[in-house]
């Protein structure tokens, strides 16, 4: 199972809205073929080591990171069909697959047909590896993380607004890294103003994120980063607040745009339209109140901070998390299954939010 | 040496103003003899080892974690003359005396009587245990520890001031360690104002720091845990906005008072002024802005900070450090040799303030 979840892994975060899944077929106690999802429109792990295999499959062993699929809705055949065919008498399976149309019917589909099925071998680990997809699946709406680059005593940015570097280069490749995993990442025309960033994924073979910028009014100048795709940009502006000029304009770049009508966005209702359009896991890397409205609104999953062992002080100096609203210490946003490491000189902290 | 160091490390941080410092003595190749200084005024650890010792010293080894003193200015003889009668042969030593007055001097006697003298071993050990020592003994102020408990956004209260507790039991129990550890704890009346704390040392044989009040006005009620000694307390008063009633009344409950007469009280000087009275070491207790006058004073050594994980956000809520200056990203201040510990829910932060 280990071999199978490092195989998943291979397909790098690349098969949105498809969770990444890695398969082994094991006879005899010896690996006779393997496979992994690599793209979605490419064959599943399963079907893809079981067409790999040079010799019959009677009697062998699949080891599988997720449930195999049993539905019929997508261009690949369900995997069951091909198991079932295979000959193959036994299959490990991580995790159940979290999608309301598989969720255990998989694994009722193979015991009818009497192939042996053991589930939860390393779960932790293969729900870890598709956590973007089964936040997607389940709610339709993406898994969000909010990054945050801040100092020792919390701060984002100066009074002036300066933030650039707060962290080490290394941490600075970790956020590019993160962004060729995400499929989009979501900032606001503040951060946009300030220092014109292109929000794309900087490393080899990176794949861009989709960009979402909330600007109500279009107060980004057209020929800021961000407004010339590619990578592809989804503006969310005002109703009332945008005029058919100015939407003219945006459309005419080909950037895709979300209307919204109340005084502020509800980043909930977002996470809700993005879902729509297969935005699977996103990013958000914003300023003081949009990392606020993040928590507010309740979309937050994960929190991935960066602090650099550096101090500015003040207190008009930006704070991580700022916004009008506060919490009292009881009532705190509680982060669980805290991870910390050490990124060249910076301090690396990632953690749940705790929901409810 | 290691077994030197873990004697000195008995003292428990109660030899202050004196080092603390352990000693072994091995004869052919077997421990004879120990010793560990206890308490100013009691024996050096050089001298209670010898002292211990059943046999005689002819050709033995001297283990100990910091050079022999030489001079004659305390009660006790200088270990130099006991080590150099006893017949020991050679002396294996962690660390030079910083104290001016031994400074290498220790090292030249034992030598000029032939003495065969080794060191440097285990050096950083010893210097980290006796950090307190070496900058008081240095510079003649306190070794500073600015201790901070904070959110993961790095807030220290709300807006109302509500910040107990930001960290867990756990965390809260080092502190009061520390407490116990430090000759003095300093703090300014906003925050005692708040809680009414007692800023003792709630442990088991928990030695009780001074505490020294920031008070200018005596805005502190007298009824206040601080002013009902003990443990005693000194306040920190301006010498023209206290009225002689006030003090009086201070006075007459055992209060020393330290009289300063500029607009704000310049830490520099009052480390100055606590280091004549024999105070080593001091962890600064404080908010927002006695933390940023701290830094831009240039008082703090070291810093101890407990991150919860939790976030209660808001502009308005007080940041770790405030005041109304802050640093440009490029002279920020900067904090080196991180030591990152977990203490049950919560992440420990330790670092050393880079000078300059």
């Amino acid at each position: 199972m280990k071999r199978a979840l490092y195989l998943a892994k291979k397909a790098n975060w690349r098969t949105s809205p498809n969770p990444m899944v890695g398969a082994v077929i094991v006879k005899n106690g010896k690996i006779i073929a393997e496979g992994y999802h690599k793209k979605a429109g490419l064959p599943h792990a399963e079907v893809e080591a079981i067409m790999k295999a040079k010799e019959h499959l009677n009697g062998a062993t699949l080891y599988v990171t997720l449930e195999p699929c049993c539905h019929r809705d997508k261009k690949t055949p369900p995997c069951t069909d091909a198991i079932i065919k295979s000959g193959i008498k036994r299959v490990v399976i991580a995790m159940k697959d979290p999608n309301p149309k598989v969720s255990g019917k998989g694994i009722e589909i193979l015991k009818s047909h009497g192939i042996e099925v053991i589930e939860g071998i390393f779960e932790e680990d293969a729900r870890k590896l598709n956590e973007f997809y089964i936040k997607y699946i389940t709610t339709k709406t993406p898994f969000v993380i909010l990054k945050i680059a801040m100092t020792l005593d919390g701060k984002i940015a100066t009074p002036s607004g300066e933030s650039k570097w707060i962290t080490s280069e290394e941490s600075r490749k970790l956020v590019h890294l993160m962004r060729s995993r995400v499929d989009a990442i979501l900032t606001a025309y503040g951060t946009v103003l300030k220092d014109n960033p292109m929000f794309t994924s900087r490393i080899k073979n990176g794949k861009n994120p989709l960009r979402v910028i909330i600007d109500p009014e279009l107060k980004i100048p057209l020929n800021y980063h961000v407004y010339n795709p590619p990578p592809a940009t989804i503006a969310v502006v005002h109703e009332r607040k945008l005029s058919d000029d100015k939407l003219k304009l945006l459309n005419d770049r080909g950037i895709e745009t979300i209307f919204f009508s109340s005084e502020k966005v509800d980043l909930k209702w977002l996470m809700k339209e993005l879902g729509k359009r297969e935005i699977t896991s996103l990013m958000i890397e914003g300023g003081s109140s949009l990392n606020s409205y993040a928590l507010w609104d309740g979309v937050v999953d994960k929190l991935m901070i960066f602090v650099a062992p550096k101090i500015i002080g003040g207190s008009n100096s930006y704070p991580s998390i700022g916004g009008k609203f506060y919490k009292n210490l009881n009532e705190a946003f509680e982060v669980r299954d805290l991870k910390i490491k050490r990124i060249s000189g910076d301090i690396f902290i990632e953690g749940y939010l705790k929901k409810g």
